[in-house]
This record gives C-alpha cells, sequence and structure tokens, in this order.
C-alpha cells in the first residue's frame, strides 16, 4: 500500500525506481521490453541454513561494464543510462562513467539505439539526451560539467504522468522512428 | 595460466563459460555487443568493515525474469538462453522454465531475434534452435522431453573452435539474415 501511496504522490521515488515502473506498465502492454539490469555481485561465499534456500553470507559489489538499461521496442535494440543531479546550473561529467560511454558507443556501432535519460531534481526535469550527441558533447567540451542550459536546447522533455509515469518511449518514437 | 589451458583443451569449460568467452572475443572484435546478465540478487544487509567496500553479508538468489543473454547484432535485438543436458535421447522440458518461454515469446512479438543454445554433452553437440520453433514443440509435445532426433532435424550445429570458442554468430547469420 504505501508503494502505491509513493506512487501517486511521486514521493520516494527517485529516477531508477521510477523508470522501472514505466518499463513494468510498457512491458504489461506489450509496448516495448526493456528491463534494468542487474547489478553484478561476486559471490564468495554462500550457507545453507534451511535446506531449501541458499544464503549468500559473502558478497560484494561488482562494477558493471554496461549501462542501466536495455531491451527492444519497434524492432529496435534500446540501451541507455539513468543520471540525477541536484545541481541547479550544470550536470556533472564525472557521473557518465567511461566504460558506460564506450558501451553506448558499440551500442550506436552496431544499429542500436542509445540515449541518456538525465533528470534535473531542482527544476523537477527529465530530459532524455541521444547517446551519441552527449557524448560528443562530453568529449570536447573543456569543463568538468555541462550547463543546463545545453540540455534544455539539446535534450527532449520526458511528460510525466501517471502511467506510465515517465513517458519517454513518446520521445523514442520522435527521435528514432519519425 | 590455468584458465588458458582450461580453454584450449576445452576441459572445465561448461556451456555458459563457452558462451561467455565467444561473446568476449565478438565484443572485442566488434562483431557483436552480447552479454550475459547478471544473476539477480536481493541484497538485505551490508556491513562496512573497510572504508571503501561495501561486503553484502546477507543476500538471496533472485529468479531472473527473462533469459541468460541479450544484446544487439547487425542492427537488431539477439535474446537467447542456453541450456545444457547429459541425457543422451531427449532434452527434458522443465529445464526450460516459463518465464523464459514467455519472455522469448515477447522478444519475437517486439521484432527481435530469439534463440535457445542446447547443448548435449553426452554428444559433444551444441545446436542453436529458433526460440518460436522450439517453444511450439514444448508447447504441443504430449511428452516430458524432446527427443535428440527433433534437434538434429530442427537445430542447427553450432561449431566449435578455438576463437570464438563457439561460432553461433555464424548460425545467427545464416538463419536469420539470409
Ligand atoms: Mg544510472
Ligand atoms: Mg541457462
Amino acid at each position: 500500500v504505501s508503494n502505491i501511496q509513493d506512487f501517486h504522490s511521486g514521493r520516494g521515488m527517485n529516477l531508477e525506481n521510477e523508470i522501472n515502473e514505466s518499463n513494468k506498465f510498457y512491458r504489461a502492454g506489450d509496448y516495448a521490453l526493456i528491463y534494468k539490469k542487474p547489478t553484478p555481485v561476486q559471490v564468495v561465499r554462500v550457507d545453507y541454513p534451511e535446506r531449501r534456500r541458499a544464503k549468500i553470507v559473502e558478497a560484494y559489489y561488482r562494477t558493471p561494464s554496461t549501462t542501466d538499461y536495455n531491451g527492444v521496442y519497434r524492432g529496435k535494440y534500446i540501451d541507455f543510462e539513468a543520471k540525477e543531479t541536484k545541481n541547479k546550473t550544470s550536470f556533472p561529467i564525472y557521473l557518465i562513467h567511461p566504460h558506460q560511454i564506450e558501451h553506448l558507443k558499440k551500442v550506436k556501432f552496431h544499429g542500436g539505439i542509445g540515449f541518456f535519460i538525465i533528470r534535473f531534481t531542482s527544476h523537477n526535469e527529465t530530459y532524455l539526451v541521444d547517446a551519441p550527441l552527449l557524448i560528443e558533447k562530453i568529449e570536447t567540451i573543456k569543463r568538468e560539467s555541462i550547463p543546463y542550459d545545453w540540455f534544455r536546447e539539446n535534450g527532449h522533455i520526458i511528460k510525466e504522468g501517471y502511467q506510465p509515469r515517465l513517458q519517454y518511449l513518446k520521445v523514442v518514437d520522435k527521435l528514432y522512428f519519425s
């Protein structure tokens, strides 16, 4: 129940939760088949306190080699990374890791659709930005961060609603299928 | 070093390892961008014995909602599940879980390429089988297992080599791109 209340009010939902909810909606309606990849965990030791269920008692988070989300939509491979910042005037580049950039370059190379979903929490705004475009900016800008205005000009606002919470596939339609 | 020896001899490599090695090769050569999805783990408790590294001290394996592998190849979304059996005369259907069938049906629906890689270890043979084809067989056969001969007729032998170990993209080329 508390989940549903959070969902209604939007409180307690961070970007990742909202994307997960939206993907669930998109999957249930057969709009798209997109999942969050599980966080990779290196398991060192497992106990079997009850016969039926393995209990992991020592494990460590590993650095993912790829991005947060992937799947298929309208016959195309979809791959994206989600980031949020509290900064008002710019997006810190360090939030995007080199392996994520490399991965999204390869997505493009192989004919997939790659993008970022970037939220400025202080502005209550979420942008979809084409991966090659943002990567080019990252690789040419002579600063540690990208101005907020750049996203207003080059990103695409994702409308928020009830279902799905984040209507990001509408932006994908406009940007990659029209 | 022992890894390399295992790799050469083929000993100590199970199907999943061989696919992982093959995908690494395919990625390194920019042939395809396909990864094994991490096993989902539900983390219950984390300690911080050293300041820098989180140690997971209680966690449980969760049932994956999808398949083992996905990615992009020649502009198409690729999704597959790998299974091996020691059985000589048939493949037990229970090895394929209902959620894997449902997922691969949706892959097809959304225009992706879905298949199974099935290894009969006793025959030293690995087959690629189109997912819709095997799923139809599973849903119509009145037995708990599918005869080995069915795979000989409807599957496609994956050649094994040094690099990549399993040349499964050659079968994908023939089956889905020609
Ligand atoms: Mg992220
Ligand atoms: Mg498997």
